[in-house]
This record gives structure tokens, C-alpha cells and sequence, in this order.
């Protein structure tokens, strides 16, 4: 491993856009890195009692991304996806290895693409330690790396029967931005500059995910749709639940469109990578007390149950009564986003 | 992050190749590894007075390996490379996670890929710990992990002049195989058959690089061509180097070649995934040891020389003389092999 590409004959590039600013960043504060790009791995260490938490994801042009993309925004959002792994386990990023397959070396884009990642990066103090880099069609695969004391780690297993289910800051804007791009509907171009930097540039909750590790009991990211992503706690804790579609908090924009949109794009759209989590009732204040201090909205949206049976089920509730089973399936299937 | 597919509708075929082998890895012996596949982050936990060393390696169709190519060779190789990165920092390996992306869902395919991903992991007990799936171009992205204790990485900057430059194993057999396919030259079936498996399944020096910890003072794994990888050890020690061409180990099949093909190919050819290092004369003993322990010949076939000027000069010396400058340069630049 190490950041070479001697295929593409652009070593040049690939030390200005990548290794240098990684340099910077480890000059500045090396943390847990002990060995950096240049060697055959990178090294790592941690501190006594802690483990490393690693997470890694791939994007493809045409299925995570637009193929117009701006590269800032693609380098930004190849790094938040992970980093929001990360904060579902209130890990504290430590590093990340980028492997890319580019067409071109094209200074101007990576030079865009660095921008977004290295911004991103320094928000959270999260070096390049390594990767590759080969020609190939645009493939985007960073892997980062987290540190969390030993027992301390949020997963998924964890929810118990009466616990509140949260969800952080509001969900359903990216896929409002995405329906809007592909013309599944009409958004005035005003709503659209307001919410789209919820598709482009997802803010990772990682200080909340940090907050939360004495208070949450189970937690997961927001990727794939709220309520299918909510299943996989369900799934891997053997819980049912119930949830209150109207209290799954909307932008202002998303509250504009029909009821049935609202719930679907909140409720199942997906990449909105905040965290869905759960916390005993007892906790209800610590909580209300984190979201203060981060300045983050944290809402309760329903109610863990007792599993009634084989089959995992989820009540969806709202303000006129309750959805059948067949519009639950529904919507839980209308797993559609972009990634 | 997590081996998940709902894009690819093919959940099932995930799960039946990648998360019930990585479950009956871990059954057996979880090692480092805390928290496996399925929830947002894998977990690592090191000894006390241990780093991680961390590679990843990004594999593209039609660069780094033929459209025809096997694909059980394909998931040995993936790894294997990787591998060979943690070998040459002495490293012990503990995991590895998987991004690939396929252009679609085949379960033969998936099925011969995981059984040669699955027979290299098992061979170094480096289970399998996350990783994600998505429909694209073919891109497979293996970041490995290892474990080493704190001070004992063997890192490409610590070669010292007057010390001992080895090889492990033999060179050349890769790139030769590579001019087969490609019909660059002629080979006997039979020869072929003998030498293949160098290129398609490589066998990573595991066990040569944790054993050489306290013997070398530098090491690179040789993918990009023996002499190549070592100018890494020399600009990052700030050496020069003396070769002697006659002794780089070769095959009785590369030896049938004419003497400039030999010397090109072992010196030059890459994808050869032995370790080159450098340890003090007085370790001679220790090394011959480790081989004979080890039943991997390690060859002396060079030295450490101080650096003379800026330029970083390596001296290539044959039983009738030495190089000119010129025909060193051209054996540098002859970087052609396949990845």
C-alpha cells in the first residue's frame, strides 16, 4: 500500500493533492498515527483499554453519485458516509485510507476532490493515513478508523423494550434534493439551494455518537431510510416497535409537500446520515441536555416493544390512526434512494 | 458500513458466501477481532504495547488482473497482496475488510471468488470483519490489518550502508507467466503450468516478515519490480546500492530465457510479492536460520552503499562487469508489468 501511481504517471498529482496536505495534517497533530503514506501500511496505535472501530464504503459513479457531480462534493461526502459509521458507534475518528480508481488524472478535478475531502477531514481531525491509487472507472473506497474505550461502544444489539427511539436533526431533505434532481418533482429553485447540501454534504454526527455512549443502548446510521435502518436495531436486539410518523422531524420545505411524500421521503428516503438511536426513558433529560450543547435537535419519534412474534414488526402510528400492515410494508419497502 | 446489498437485491448470496464463512473464522478463533460483520463498525482491540498496521489495495479489471480471469484466483490474490503489505512491516495479520463492486449478482462467480478469498484467509487466520457491496464496474478494495508489537515495524528508512540487501524465494516467474498470456514470448505448456501459479496465486512472506523483526533494519514487499521497490528502501534511507544481477534468484523455467529477458524480469518484472531487505553482515547467521526454519531460500544480492550525491545511484554489477548508466536507467524505467 501507499498512495503510488506509477500506471497513471501522475505521481506529481497525487503527492500535491494527497500526501502533502495528509503531512500537514499529521505535522500539525499526529494523534493516534504513528507512521503515515510512504510505507507499506500505515500504523496506528491506540490508547490503553481502547479498541479501533473500522468502517468501509465504496461509491460508484451512477449509484452513489451523479455523474456530474462536483468532485468537492463527491470527496466531502466519500469521507462523511464513513465518518457517520463511526459516530454510530461513538468512535472518535483517528484516520482514513482513500483507494480510488480514476479514468484520467485530471488536475483540476482531484484537485476539487481534495478540497472536499480535506475539508472534511480537518473538521474532524481525521488524517489520510494511506490508500492506492489505480486508472480504472471512478471507484471511491475509504475505509476510517475509530477509537472507543473497551465496553464503550453503541451497537446495534442493545435496544430494550421500553426505550425511547431518537433520531437526530431532520431526515427526508436528501431525498426531497434527489427527486427534485431527477425530476420525480417540482421544487422552486430557492427550496432546492436550501436543503440540497443535505445530499451533497452530509454533516456526520460524531460528537454526538461520542455523547451518546453512556446513554444510548443501541444506535445506527440513517443511509438506507429511517425505518429500514431502524429494522437492522430491531433485527439484531429481537425487539418490536412502535413509531409516530408525525413526530419524525421534517425541514420546512419537506413539510410543503402531500403527507404522503413527507412520511415516505422521511421516513424511508435514506442518506440522510443522522443517527437513529435508544435510550431508556430514564435518560430523557441527559439527552435533551446533549442536543443543547450540540445545538442539534433530538427527537423522540416512538417506542421500543417486546417481541410479539417470529416476524419483526413496526407500528407505524400518526395523528389519524394507524397505518395497515400493507401500507407499512410498503413503506418500508420503498427503499429508493440514491445510494 | 456492512456486507449489505439491497441494491443488488441479492442479500441472500452475501450472506451465504461472505458472513457465515467470516462467522465460522471468528467461531473458531476471534483473535483481535471484538465485533464482526453487522453492525455499523467492525471492532479491533490490540495487545497492550501493540500498533495496527494498516494496507489497502484496490484491484481493477483489464489493470490489475485479465476479464477471463478465474475468479477463485482473483479472491487469493485480492488478499494475498495485501498480505504482503503487513509482511513487510513484520506484522501479524488479524482481518480484512472487503469492498467490491459487480457489475451483477452470480452466485458462481461470488461462490469461486469467496472459496480462494476464504482458502488465503484461512491459511493466516485473517478473518473477514466488514466491507460493503455495490452493482459497478468490477473493483474489489481489501484493507488488511495486522498487529505488531510497539518499536518493532520494519519500516523502508532504516537501511544502513555496509548492510546486506536479500531477497526471499524467486523473482521474475510473475512477469514471465504475463509474457506468456500476453504472447510476448513462447512457453512450453509444461513450463507454464509450473510457473502460473506465481502470478495468480502469490504467496505473501508472512512468516518471513515477523520473523525477520529483529533481524532487518528495512523491507518492501516486491510488487512493483525487485529493483523498483528497492529504490523506495534507498531515497527513504537516503542510500545508494551496489546489485549483483547473476545472483537475484530465478526458476530453472526463467533461467531457459535469454540472458537480457532473465535479468529484466527478475530485476524489473514485478508481482512477485517476496520480500526485499536489508540487514547488518552480522546477521548473516540469523537470516540463514530463519530460511532453513522457514524452508524459503533468502538470497544476498547486494549491499548498502552511503549516499554519494543527490542522485540515488544503484551500481548493477554481472559476472562480466557492471552496467552503464544508461542500461540501468533502462532496466528502472522498464516497469511493464501487469498491475
Amino acid at each position: 500500500m501507499e498512495l503510488h501511481s506509477t500506471q497513471l504517471g501522475e505521481f506529481d498529482l497525487i503527492q500535491r493533492f494527497f500526501k502533502k496536505q495528509s503531512e500537514a495534517m499529521l505535522a500539525k497533530n499526529p494523534g493516534s498515527v504513528s507512521l503515515g503514506i510512504g510505507d507499506d501500511c500505515a500504523l496506528l496505535k491506540t490508547e490503553p483499554n481502547h479498541e479501533i472501530a473500522i468502517t468501509s464504503d465504496m461509491l460508484v459513479e451512477g449509484r452513489h453519485f451523479f455523474a456530474d457531480t462536483k468532485p468537492e462534493y463527491l470527496g466531502w461526502k466519500a469521507l462523511a458516509v464513513n465518518l457517520s459509521d463511526l459516530a454510530a458507534m461513538g468512535a472518535q475518528p483517528i484516520g482514513f485510507t482513500l483507494a480510488i480508481a480514476l479514468p484520467k488524472a485530471d488536475a483540476a478535478w482531484l484537485e476539487a476532490f481534495s478540497k472536499g475531502l480535506f475539508s472534511i477531514a480537518n473538521t474532524h481531525a481525521c488524517p489520510l493515513i494511506g490508500g492506492d491509487t489505480t486508472a480504472g472507472p471512478l471507484n471511491i473506497c475509504i475505509t476510517a478508523f475509530g477509537a472507543i474505550p473497551v465496553n464503550k461502544s453503541i451497537q446495534r444489539s442493545g435496544a430494550l423494550a421500553g426505550d425511547d427511539i431518537w433520531v437526530s436533526g431532520i431526515v427526508g431533505d436528501a431525498r426531497l434534493t434527489l427527486a427534485a434532481l431527477r425530476h420525480e418533482i417540482t421544487l422552486p429553485q430557492n427550496d432546492l439551494e436550501i436543503i440540497q447540501e443535505r445530499m451533497h454534504e452530509p454533516k456526520p454526527r460524531v460528537e454526538l455518537g461520542i455523547a451518546l455512549r453512556s446513554a444510548a443502548t443501541s444506535a445506527i446510521d440513517v443511509s438506507d431510510g429511517l425505518l429500514g435502518d431502524l429494522k437492522h436495531i430491531l433485527k439484531q436486539s429481537n425487539k418490536d416497535a412502535e413509531v409516530w410518523l408525525d413526530q419524525i422531524p421534517k425541514s420546512t420545505t419537506l413539510l410543503k409537500q402531500s403527507k404522503e411524500l413527507q412520511n415516505r421521503f422521511a421516513a424511508a428516503g435514506g442518506d440522510d446520515y443522522e443517527l437513529c438511536f435508544t435510550a431508556p426513558t430514564s435518560k430523557r433529560d441527559v439527552i435533551k441536555q446533549i442536543g443543547q450543547d450540540l445545538k442539534l435537535p433530538l427527537t423522540r419519534i416512538g417506542t421500543v416493544k417486546p417481541r410479539q412474534n417470529d416476524s419483526l414488526n413496526i407500528a407505524l402510528k400518526h395523528d389519524d390512526g394507524e397505518l395497515s400492515p400493507d401500507q407499512v410494508n410498503t413503506m418500508l419497502q420503498s427503499f429508493d434512494h440514491f445510494a
